[in-house]
């Protein structure tokens, strides 16, 4: 059966991104903190970075890298994790993941913008861009995933929508052992899963707590 | 080395206490699920319940439940975790602590009401009633301490008031596996610890998050 997945980052004192977001710096500050394990699994160095080379940790924290990437038939990403705000009048504009996005599956892009033909790239990622409700952009994607799970990539307010819509089964957060003391708060935004999904919580050899609700 | 030490129960998204405080339920609603685990440790049976038939589990939520009361010479606490605010104007009034409280240390409490004479308890506690600074209350009670730790015992403003004035050694959190969705943030009161301290982060086998700040 398709579910539906999430993974998030966050950091100890529950922030997920701090100021300074920009068009250069589309993540802001201290991204790069958030997300330093992840960035150095191998499943990381491979997947994202094209690097075969056997670089990066083998550890709890690619095992969960490994398992983000792993079942995924379709994936619903946000307007501006596609880029789409970056170059919004160009209709050949095709995001910011480069020629060969890491998705590898099609790519559902919320939108409230004109209608945009869908865009296929290398690798097997196809570009659909939707103005629809969250349903039945997810009830097209599910049906895309061919029976595999469908991921929400984010960002962080797609995300959100999903979580509060009651419509995720899996969170995976990776909350780094570090505090960012302002920011945007996640907790503020997820409802009160323990009610309605289990939760599993593991240390990484990097310090990472990963915690995982499923229902 | 005299170090100051701090224990403190919040929940995944980081609440503290929720709401519901009265007289007859200090802790307010959902302490009793924020410190479940604590409660079902053998240490706690043995030290606060008196119950040495060696009921209680013995895993990891034993193991810092034991240090909690492990090298600590002397304590601090606020007027509400003594109970002073219950029967203010009675001076016979000896706090809800019992015959023999818990502590077996000196146990200085912070008030600003009229001054009162130390009491003496059973059991090696003895309660000493301070309204200076808490600085000034903690040289006294590192002294007191005789080269062994001095504990913020709480509640949550006094553990708070001693974070915000960087006077804390170790902070120890146990972070229950539920979502409380309202109440005292913790987050909001915590300096970027991580600057300072270093971070270690272990799961008990009841899926309470262990993270201790140390420097």
């Amino acid at each position: 059966m398709t579910r539906v997945r999430i993974d998030m980052f966050t950091s100890l004192d529950g922030y997920i991104a701090t100021t300074g977001q920009s068009a250069d710096n589309p993540m802001g500050e201290d991204w790069g903190r958030l997300t330093a394990a992840y960035a150095q699994t191998r499943t990381f160095q491979e997947r994202i970075l094209g690097d075969t080379s056997g670089a990066g940790t083998t550890g709890v924290d690619n095992a969960y890298a490994a398992a983000h990437f792993d079942g995924i038939g379709a994936e619903i990403i946000g307007a501006s994790m596609f880029g789409l705000h970056a170059f919004p009048d160009d209709p050949d504009w095709k995001g910011w993941w480069g020629d060969e996005p890491p998705f590898g599956t099609p790519v559902y892009v919320l939108t409230h913008s004109a209608p945009r033909p869908s865009i296929s790239m290398r690798g097997g990622t196809t570009f659909h861009f939707r103005g629809g409700a969250i349903d039945d952009v997810l009830s097209e994607a599910s049906e895309a995933a061919g029976g595999l799970d469908v991921r929400v990539g984010g960002g962080a307010s797609t995300a959100f929508e999903f979580l509060r819509a009651g419509l995720v089964d899996q969170l995976h957060l990776m909350i780094a052992p570090i505090m960012l003391g302002r920011g945007t708060r996640l907790w503020d935004e997820v409802p009160n899963l323990d009610q309605t999904h289990q939760v599993a919580s593991e240390v990484a050899e990097s310090g990472t707590i990963h915690i995982t609700f499923t229902r």
